[in-house]
């Protein structure tokens, strides 16, 4: 039996391909569980997880608790507006804190890069970076490999096209390590504000004309324009950002013939996707979030759930 | 045995008299549960509710949480503070998100009229409208309906009164809705600027006096008033409002001997209700709330506890 | 076997030495559970615990869920930011309506000195106070004299120290009544404008000179400084108040031999306690942190677990 010699998810950067093979093969065998009548097995029964959310999210949290409930382990949610860290608590201390009440598991979402890295040296319990600031947001780009190879049968040789604010995007950046380890063709495409220097040190190509980009793609993973960046005056206006780079039917008829697009969600219609590409065929948005909660299960399973060898990382 | 033939609980407009009566029946059957030693059976072991909560709400909410935990059924809750709608997403779109992740039901309470109705149409799982901005509060209702003819023995023929902002409140339109459908005879007093025009379409009398209004009635429903509409010069000033429409023990002395005091809280002492009437012998403000669990134990289970038949609407 | 005849946790001053000790034995056992592998027993299956926090909280709230999860007792958690209470229902109203929906327990962190004794004449279940104002904290105080006693072998005859802002602090209320009652002998030292006039009546010692007060001592319990009193003048800065009272490494060397470091949490670095310190051989801060889970647990057990009398106070 394969093992899953690793007691955090920090990154994608940390994990091999044998590593994230174990990870979809399990979330494969285990995503059956939420089409039951029960929806339920006992596997986790007894562990706790800590959620601890330090930026609102609806849907990462909630597919990680329904994750943890699934498998019947014992769930508990912090959040940024309901604890005491507005009494100014660092967050080594906070963790620690929660460390001594001896959960299994700390999910843990926060602002700053680098922050659940921090936390998986002082405590004993598993982490799992749920996101973190610019860095990383592997959970997702586990979910997003585990939905190309679902529809696609295989990553590896596909022909990836990522669009948007690349430099600002966790998921962006866990989508590029993921997906270069498993063989995909990546190419970026955004406004130049928007494209890293020096990125193509990551193994990917740039594309500044996103009609040209989208030429031949297998997949094409549009990101969010967080609009709070606006003022940061990275680009002019958001119906300028729309007309030049939101993804459009026209577009989609230069991608390749059976292309699937990807959003990591929450979208804004109109603005980076239209609402026909959104809702449209090749659309795989909604399979994304249904097999997130699959490959979580996967994770909370292969972290604690007993099956892990002695010889942690 | 009778079948529940609805998918969602949208508002009491959808239910039929039959339906009503297997709905107050079960809750009947259901409501010894929480007065055992363990208050809790394995009914809904493995079955998922999401309650979305737009608005603050503690009795609403709590009661739907405690519903669903003594049927053994898993929850997850999301607030507007803790989620991402303050990311701009739409509703259609968070909802079919949730979706995404197979709960059985959505619990939605919403600002806007109609939004669980919406919902209901673009995804898969049952939703119940818990309050949905002016238009209907259906489990509040249920409740309502359930402890009348739990204190009355029936509902047909009661002489029923709904005091206070009946233009505004969602309760009294569930429960005129309720109401008339299960015979009772019903009739509404405010101040004019809160009495909606045209309500007798509704099958009701309007009453401007309340001391006329409460002579022979057999059950007062008194509606919370709202403070923040006082901006909008509904009444002149609240001290007007309480010595006009307060329920007094004054004007009880009016009412059908054996009359009984409803409210949907949170109460407004000194206004809407003096407290001697509040905490008078003729109240049943806290009956209410514990049969609230009761009622919605009743929606779910008859919602997705597996009793449904295959035609669904 | 003993009996633990109470129906509420409301502060120390109502628990008598065998009470404590109760507390503390039962804390004992049931603290292995959280060791285990399978971190859960059946003992409060079908109860039910609400969590109502009107201030944040981090460690206390998730402390008192864990507990609660570990003896798989169901809980419901309200907060200030998502109830209802915003509509400005009094307080025993509220209680009296999560009353009627039957809970076991309810577990209440309120500003207002007393909320929780009110509550507890007002409503059938039990209350435990998890902070209130400027009264008692007694879940705190009672793992803080677990952690004594664990540390020490037992409490009697030692002496401690509380430094900080003695008037402001419910903890420290809750351990001098806590620990006088069982025979330590307790010293407290502050600025002045922090120690409460007459505290002397309380059976402790005053001192001035945290040098001079910390030598000999067995016990140092240092208090949170709550930044935001700052505004209130009672110390001219939190630099000065660092230099003269924070808990440093120099003070430590005057301390007894084997003295152990407690605070309650969150703490300000550099400001009541020194990194050093904190962090040092002598520091049980994160012990406290472990054991709080178990001696919440032991008031779980004790108050709704079926061994009470029925002679309830």
């Amino acid at each position: 039996m394969r093992a899953f010699r690793h007691k955090h998810l920090l990154g994608m950067s940390q994990l091999s391909v044998p590593d994230i093979e174990l990870i979809l093969d399990t979330a494969e065998s285990l995503r059956e569980i939420s089409r039951r009548e029960i929806k339920k097995v006992p596997t986790l029964r007894g562990k706790s997880v800590v959620h601890f959310f330090y930026e609102p999210s609806t849907r990462t949290r909630t597919s990680f608790e329904m994750a943890a409930k699934r498998l019947s382990a014992d769930t508990v949610s912090l959040s940024a507006t309901t604890s005491s860290m507005t009494k100014g608590e660092t967050l080594i201390d906070t963790a620690r804190n929660l460390q001594a009440m001896n959960p299994d598991l700390i999910v843990l979402r926060h602002p700053a890069s680098g922050a659940p890295h921090l936390i998986s040296q002082k405590v004993d319990s598993g982490v799992i970076n749920a996101g973190d600031g610019l860095n990383e947001h592997p959970s997702q780009a586990l979910l997003d490999l585990f939905t190309i190879r679902d529809q696609k049968g295989s990553i590896k040789g596909l022909k990836v096209l990522i669009m948007g604010d690349i430099a600002h995007s966790r998921v962006a950046r866990s989508n590029i390590i993921g997906l270069t380890k498993m063989g995909a063709e990546v190419t970026v495409c955004g406004p130049a504000s928007m494209i890293p220097p020096h990125v193509e040190s990551l193994g990917v190509r740039t594309a500044l004309d996103p009609m040209e980009a989208v030429r031949g793609k297998d997949v094409i993973m549009v990101l969010r324009i967080q609009l709070e960046r606006q003022s940061a005056k990275l680009f002019p206006s958001l119906r300028e950002y729309a007309s030049f780079f939101g993804l459009g039917s026209e577009a989609m008829r230069k991608a390749e013939k059976g292309a699937i697009v990807m959003h990591p969600g929450p979208i804004n219609r109109g603005v980076e996707i239209s609402s026909a590409v959104a809702d449209g065929p090749y659309s795989v948005i909604l399979d994304q979030v249904a097999n997130g909660v699959a490959v979580r299960m996967a994770l909370l399973y292969l972290l604690i759930g007993g099956s892990r060898n002695d010889d942690l990382d």
